[in-house]
């Protein structure tokens, strides 16, 4: 068997960039399956607070223990507390229909039946959707 | 010197405990500075894909290379192409007005100054940020 002795810091930089390669092609992949959603809720001023509160446990929790739920962030307008909106990802179409199945979805919809007065999800198509690594 | 001989286990449950409340208190500290908004763009029919590129290129670069931009999120209305909506997280108002004054944030500006129709910020108040780590 020949032994080839290739330069150490040639062998660096093939597995740096086969790795950057392989990085790349994952983040286009998962980019490319996501699904994006838009809410925006309306909420009974007397309610708000219960409101908040349950959506805050409901995104803490699907985030948590749901694998393809990526991203869930809802804020309130400053200007007008009572409109929420919330922005939604989602590893893939698959895990946006298993996400609505789960209990701690629909614990989320009853309890929070009466407290909506308007709902609007609006489908979105993702630019760019850039986070810090934590 | 007198030396105690605390049980391993004590030692390593108080460690734990006392990394988790740190943990927890640094989550707490970040999500109470953070600024979040939203902005709602319409943008010319005639120029959306050259927007939607240098609007990608901005959120690529300013979450590398910004310490304090944590997360820029653009996505358009698939019934309404031109609706673009970008979701924007800043680890604190210093962090945003920092962002201001950096010239990729000067570039977008000034390269897609004649793209924009129209412009609305939104000053939101988060309820959840919820983000699987990557």
């Amino acid at each position: 068997m020949r032994v080839i002795n290739y330069p150490r810091r040639l062998v660096q930089m093939l597995i740096t960039g086969m790795l950057a390669l392989f990085s790349f092609g994952s983040a286009l992949a998962q980019q490319k399956n996501v699904v994006v959603r838009m809410a925006k809720l309306q909420i009974d001023s007397a309610q708000l607070e219960a409101y908040k509160a349950v959506l805050k446990w409901h995104a803490e929790t699907a985030v948590h223990v749901e694998p393809g739920v990526l991203t869930l962030h809802a804020v309130s307008d400053k200007d007008n507390p009572t409109h929420i909106t919330v922005f939604e990802i989602y590893a893939s179409e698959e895990a946006y229909k298993s996400h609505l199945e789960t209990a701690h979805f629909k614990k989320y919809k009853s309890e929070t039946r009466n407290m909506v007065k308007s709902l609007e999800l609006v489908q979105v198509d993702p630019i760019a959707l850039e986070t810090k690594a934590k």
